[in-house]
C-alpha cells in the first residue's frame, strides 16, 4: 500500500512499529542474511550446544551424467532439480519430532498462500497424524519480524481457499495466533523458545 | 571362507541355514532390489497406509553452474557430491523420532565397521541425547538376512575400535542382540515391527 503524507513525504511503516521492534531492527537487521541462513545458523548453535538436532534437507537433485577425472573428485555434468515431497527442515528436540517450512514475504499485510505447495501441506498433515510437531516460520521482511505459526492454521487457510476462501494469511491473524520469534545473537533466531510457547498453549 | 568337501564339492553356506531362512530366500530373494530400494518401497507403504512418515534424505550436492535454457527446465552443468552430516533416513512414527542408516555387506561372518562413518556415529549419539530412536539396518546379502541393531551397540563397537578393539561386528553378536527383520510382500521389509520389538526390550 503506497500512501503519501499530505506534504508529499513517503509513509514509512517502520516508524509506526512498536519501539522494541524498531530497536531490534536497528541492532540486527540488514546484515544480509536470508531467513534460511538465519535458521541454519540457529540450528548449528542448537546442535553444538546439545539443545536439538535439526537439519535442513538437501535439495533433491536427479543426477544424469557424472565424470570421474583421474586423481580428483567426481564431477556431475548433467543434473536436474526435482520437487521435494517433504518440508525443508526436520529433526528431534527433547524427544519430539519437529518438522517445518520457512517462508519470507515482502508483503506488509499478509503472506500469500502461493508461498506454500500442496506437497508440503500433505506432508505436514501426515506428520501431525504421527504426533509430530509441525509449524511454519514466516518472515515479514519489510518489518524484519519472524513468526512461528502452528501448521494447523496454515492447513485451515489452505483448505478454505479450496472453498473460495481468502488466498493469504493476514499478518494480524499471525500476530494473534502465532508466536513472534525473538532475534538474538546466538542463536540468531531462537525458534525453539517459540516452540516451547506453542506447546504450552496446546497443553492449556 | 572357501571350503571344499572331501569329495571336492563346494561348501554352500545356504544349505546350512535354518529352514525358515531358506524358505524366505526361495520366495523373495534375487529380485535384484538393493537394501535401499527395499527400504524406500517399505517407506512408501508406511506413508500411504498412514503408519509412519519416513523419508530418505537426498544426497547433498554442491551446485556450481546452472544453465537456464529457454522454455525448459534448469540444467545443472557442474556440481559436486558433498559429505552428509547425518544418517540417510529419518522421520516420525507414533510420536517417536526415528533415525537410521542402512548398510549391506557381502561378508558372511561380520559387518566391518569401515561401512560406517564418524559423522554418522556422532549424529546418532546426538539424536540419542534428544531421546530419538536410532538404529542401523544391516543386510548380510549372501544370506539375504536383514537385522535391526540398536545403534548403542554400534557406538560401543566404534568406541572400542578406537581402543584397538575389533574392527567389525560379528553376525553372531547381531543375531543375539539385534532383531531380524521379516521379508514380506508389502511392506517388503517390515522394519517398524522390529522397531516395536526393540522398544519392548528397552522398556523391560
Amino acid at each position: 500500500m503506497a500512501v503519501n503524507y499530505p506534504n508529499g513525504k513517503k509513509f514509512h511503516a517502520e516508524s509506526h512499529m512498536p519501539k522494541t521492534a524498531k530497536r531490534k531492527d536497528f541492532v540486527y537487521s540488514n546484515r544480509g542474511m536470508t531467513l534460511e541462513e538465519e535458521i541454519n545458523s540457529s540450528n548449528e548453535h542448537y546442535l553444538s550446544s546439545g539443545k536439538a538436532v535439526i537439519h535442513k534437507k538437501p535439495t533433491p537433485i536427479q543426477v544424469v551424467k557424472v565424470d570421474y577425472p583421474k586423481r580428483s573428485a567426481a564431477v556431475i555434468k548433467e543434473a536436474y532439480y526435482r520437487q521435494s515431497s517433504t518440508t525443508d527442515y526436520n529433526g528431534v528436540y527433547k524427544g519430539l519430532y519437529l518438522d517445518f517450512e520457512a517462508k519470507e514475504t515482502k508483503n506488509k499485510t499478509a503472506i500469500p498462500l502461493s508461498n506454500f505447495h500442496e506437497h508440503q501441506i500433505i506432508h505436514m498433515k501426515r506428520c501431525i497424524q504421527q504426533q509430530g510437531i509441525t509449524f511454519v516460520l514466516i518472515r515479514f521482511s519489510v518489518f524484519n519480524r519472524v513468526f512461528l505459526l502452528n501448521s494447523s492454521y496454515l492447513i485451515d487457510f489452505w483448505e478454505n481457499t479450496l472453498n473460495n476462501g481468502r488466498k493469504s494469511i493476514p499478518l494480524a491473524f499471525i500476530e494473534d495466533n502465532g508466536i513472534e520469534v525473538a532475534y538474538g545473537f546466538n542463536p540468531r533466531l531462537d525458534y525453539l523458545d517459540a516452540v516451547d510457547k506453542m506447546l504450552e498453549r496446546t497443553i492449556k
